[in-house]
């Protein structure tokens, strides 16, 4: 079986083949879209491309940058054509959950301004029921013990997120991660909904409906699966 | 008719009776509850009383300890006993709008964590179906533009709101509000589940199963309605 490292490179550069000349790219953020900003950059140099393009992280747009991309304001774009992405999980109605790596808000945004949505996921990713990874869910700092509590008083297991240093980890836009050790989640529309009406809830890892298609993994070569 | 001033004096002073000896009290925002806030003082000084509160702005904490009360950080503490707050409208189920003065993020917050919820409103307040007011929604700036569009796109008549000095008007939280004129709102639970499942929307101001108790005029008394 390959090594994740070189499934990721597979994945990240087959979605890169999507992008035309003249689009508005949406940027995702992570271990895997990163091949595909590299392989991004190789074509607008090769192939003399015309691409814009939205960010979904300070990461993401310090490495685009440096790899001469164009990065521009969500704000001034009218129009974002396709944005490529990481998952954490997919199922197979292309439902999944993201966020692991804390750009769960911009993203979710980016992908819900974006015309067409391509998520990249190695071979770890393709779950039948989402769950297993912990959800992310992006908290106000201010009274963010309560959520914590409603949390756990509804049996959940739920911790806020730590920086590698043991620090809370804060997110680009300055809030908390309550990560939800769920193990299966029944009814991912019912569960983003409630957890969206939490006041002090900012936004919630599942991704429903937004993924037009999959890159990904399985029996040593790159598939896709589509909506 | 009694002036709107002194009717907020009468339903504000009100309210600041139901508060007893040791409580942890949520405090509102805006020019209703001012009055709670200075009769809780009072009272606090005359009557020897233990009062701690949480509040829900800038603006009520820097009144608040100015007048000798005591705030706490939200996170710090386990337990709301009662909070008092103003509306901008509130229907005869004790659903409200909130939001006009922009503290709706910070007050859905300590409402949510409060035991009771206490409202207080002027004769202008009371509605038959809510709507007429202006429903504020916050908005994260990052990609607001396209939440703009999509009200847009859903038909409604959607305005960033703008502080007097003509600029772009900012929460506590560093957010946006884009204001929904609506006039009629037929389903308000519906409505606030799916604006809180726009990306970027941080909350809006439809309050609903929170108010316990509202304190009004009517007829020139107050008068009380509860759930």
């Amino acid at each position: 079986m390959k090594q994740i490292n070189e499934q990721k490179q597979l994945v990240g550069e087959a979605a890169a083949a999507y992008i035309e000349d003249g689009m508005m790219v949406g940027l995702g953020t992570g271990s895997t879209v990163y091949y595909t900003i590299l392989k991004l950059a190789q074509r607008i140099k090769a192939e003399g491309l015309n691409i814009q393009t939205v960010s979904t992280s300070k990461r993401t747009t310090e490495l685009a940058k440096s790899n001469g991309i164009t990065v521009l304001d969500l704000n001034k774009v009218e129009h974002v054509d396709l944005t490529i992405d990481g998952c954490d999980e997919f199922d197979p109605l292309l439902r999944g959950i993201k966020g692991g790596g804390g750009a769960l808000l911009f993203e979710k945004i980016v992908a819900a301004a974006s015309e067409r949505n391509i998520w990249v996921a190695d071979s770890s990713k393709a779950v039948k029921q989402l769950g297993k990874f912990p959800l992310p869910v992006e908290v106000l700092p201010f009274g963010h013990t309560h959520v914590l509590r409603t949390f756990k008083n509804e049996g959940m297991e739920a911790a806020i997120r730590q920086a590698p240093d043991g620090t809370t980890y804060y997110t680009d836009s300055g809030n908390i991660i309550i990560d939800l050790y769920l193990q299966e989640i029944n009814d991912p529309t019912a569960l983003s909904l409630w957890l969206n009406s939490i006041p002090g809830v900012i936004e919630n890892g599942l991704f429903i409906n937004i993924a037009d298609k999959v890159i990904f993994i399985k029996d040593n070569a790159v598939q896709e699966m589509q909506r």
